[in-house]
């Protein structure tokens, strides 16, 4: 990265729901945007962390009852789901995320679903101009 | 953290320039909030990447001319400063910031200054009700 990145502009160049993107590496961490709408299925990260921000619209995050239940989140808030605690996030309307989490972190945890994508896939760079200012 | 949290409401509780507080911890990272305006002292982090992401106002990174010198971000816009880049941070106006870092990471490099702040004083909680909604 040789030049500020706007997370807005690259959640803007993502043709796809669901498949998050990776706009930067931080140590051993990954930030990645997304595009999401509709309901993204349940699963647990048993040995990692996850970040989330909504950058655009609302995000809810369902966690198993005995975890405090269900949050949602808003333009510029944050909230860390804990490793091991089984989740699953929805929005009504479009919403525009970024996420943190491990670079070995598989965004489906354990299970493979029909939006599981691959890290190759979240790797793809994006398109020419929209992401970097 | 039980209920999502405001990076600009936690900004707004910050009573103090250029003291970053600890907001969440992801895995082995810190996500830390400050209020910055005037001028941070050049230094390096020899070992740990730094993520920067400017939330009001507008933050100027200068890097060593060898690495690429000075980027300028806007709201909404991140930027990672590797580890071993010796860096140097300004605002001309209040600016509003959050940043990612190693958890050991010490927020001036190697170099003890007057706006070195320590772990335990970046870790102070915010006062009740200003930053979790």
């Amino acid at each position: 990265m040789n030049r500020p990145v706007s997370l807005a502009a690259a959640c803007a160049s993502l043709s796809e729901l669901w498949s998050p993107r990776v706009l930067a590496r931080v140590n051993d961490q990954f930030l990645k945007v997304a595009r999401v709408q509709g309901e993204f299925p349940w699963h647990t990260h048993e040995a990692e962390d996850e970040l989330f921000l909504v950058l655009k619209g609302e995000l809810t995050i369902g966690r198993e009852a005995a975890d405090g239940g269900a949050v949602t989140l808003h333009p510029g808030e944050i909230f860390v789901v804990p490793r091991g605690v089984r989740h699953a996030t929805s929005a009504a309307e479009e919403t525009w995320i970024a996420l943190i989490e491990t670079v070995t972190t598989l965004h489906t945890g354990s299970d493979q679903t029909l939006l599981t994508r691959s890290l190759e896939e979240q790797l793809r760079p994006l398109e020419p101009g929209c992401a970097v200012k």
